[in-house]
């Protein structure tokens, strides 16, 4: 029988590598944005607001997916943790999980943060380290997993929850770390930096994507961390990028202060990712930085209000 | 300035008697249901299906309401403890809170339960005691609250939540405990219970509304016990029901299993709502099952299908 997946936030930064990955292991991929993106092989594009929950309603209907993959958000850089929009994502989500199991579906993974574990704990594992999010954006994050654990238990779905740690890539938003620096040191231009000693964990976001394929084949429950499991220090990272665009001398590490509440070490644990998903990272930060670098040079990709 | 008070869920069990309290502190009522109640003083009726976002939107941006009083829920007797509605209401209440903050509203109090709690504490705290729902209602409800906290801390909201324990009164569900007992000795039938050793917190319906008005129209912020304080074992509430109803020698005590999962003791620490709210219960029990006994005994009440 046909494994039919929704896949939504398709457009979106790890979603755009979500149906190739899908495709890859044998998923009829039903892509849903609010408009549609590239044409790709396998994979069918339906244009839907998801905030509407009828027309999201109606979307399941007609595809009547055996699983869904959730990743759409509200994303806007600087405004997502705080931002009211994070109320109508939860209630979007609640209406289309509801709407996929009773049209039928089967099986659900939904896209989390990092930010819902308490910060300060350095190491972050699935069933030990506190959620005590900081964060309106991790608050309703992990509302909307204890929601669909208790339907999903209660409805007899399956359904996984993946924790995204720090990702980068290709179509990041510019002002985050890595494209900020990597736009700046291209250009020739200074990239001040704070000093650069907190320790995340950075996936590529094509390996998110496929870390979140992997987990919606397979039969692991609850939460899920998606990240390298490889710690690394920001200074570690930059410097990497600058090495890359051959400009070491413009970083300016520790020319801004550090975020208020920037935790000092926030990393994955990553055995349920490696144990029972099975899965691991095609790329290593080497690598992945090659690619974004490569990508930035490439002028016509900087936001039109940039150049 | 004057207050104005939407409250919902205005027909229900609480919110009929709930109109009249916020009335009698001041506030100008502004009752929303799908089908209007009976007329009241200083109380306005808005028919509106509060799961149709849209249409409370329209509401709150015509009403402009200072305060918000939102007891609406699914409520179906046997069936709200594990139903999909519960994820519906989660998302009609966020779009509810979020329409009201950004229309001007400032504060809000919300219902709760006491099924939030981890069972098998007995007395159960606000500040201490693990908050583990068993069931789907309580996951949802849980959920809800972390969200509005989450909310109102980020937006400047004033906020409570009222968890309610065990209530009865007239116009119960017919299944219930209180009324069932109720109405089987009244109509001179047996009336099956379990061993009835379970110890709860009995609230009538009458006096939770009151004590929601005086939250609302206190500044106490966060999750509330409404309760009496005054634990009291099932038996001793249906063997002073069979006394009022002058038939102690119909009670069934031992009849009937325990349901499955019925924690021996669940009873509410009411030291935030009398020290903090400053509000006790006007009815003792004895008085409060008089009432309900003098109720269904207008035989008008029953519904139509027990007749």
């Amino acid at each position: 029988m046909s494994r039919r997946v929704l896949l939504t936030g398709a457009t979106g930064f790890v979603g755009r590598h979500a149906g190739a990955a899908l495709a890859r292991r044998g998923f009829e991929v039903h892509a849903v944005a609010r408009a549609p993106g590239p044409a790709a092989e396998g994979v069918a594009w339906h244009a839907a607001d998801l905030l509407d929950g009828d027309a999201a309603r109606r979307l399941v209907d007609r595809i009547r997916p055996t699983h869904l993959l959730h990743l759409a958000w509200y994303v806007e850089h600087g405004k997502f943790w705080h931002s009211p929009e994070n109320l109508r994502w939860v209630a979007a989500s609640l209406e289309l999980v509801r709407a996929f199991r009773q049209a039928g579906g089967e099986r659900a993974v939904l896209s989390g943060t990092c930010a819902e574990y308490e910060w300060g704990h350095g190491l972050c594992s699935e069933a030990s380290t506190p959620t005590v999010p900081a964060t309106l954006y991790g608050a309703c994050k992990l509302a909307l997993h204890q929601v669909v654990e208790a339907y999903a238990r209660q409805s007899g779905m399956s359904a996984a929850w993946g924790r995204i740690f720090l990702l980068y890539g290709p179509h990041e938003p510019p002002a985050r770390l890595v494209a900020s620096v990597a736009r700046a040191l291209l250009r020739g231009e200074p990239a001040p930096c704070s000093h650069g000693m907190q320790v995340r964990d950075f996936l590529h976001a094509a390996d998110a994507a496929d870390a979140f394929a992997a987990l919606l084949d397979s039969d692991v429950r609850g939460a899920v961390n998606i990240g390298s499991g490889e710690p690394v220090a920001l200074r570690d990272v930059v410097q990497a990028l600058a090495a890359r665009a051959g400009r070491p001398d413009l970083l300016r590490l520790g020319a801004l202060p550090a975020a208020p509440g920037d935790p000092a070490a926030l990393t994955a644990d990553v055995s349920r990712l490696r144990g029972e998903v099975g899965w691991s990272p095609a790329l290593s930060l080497e690598a992945g930085l090659d690619d974004v670098v490569r990508w930035w040079r490439n002028d016509a990709h900087a936001p039109a209000g940039a150049r």
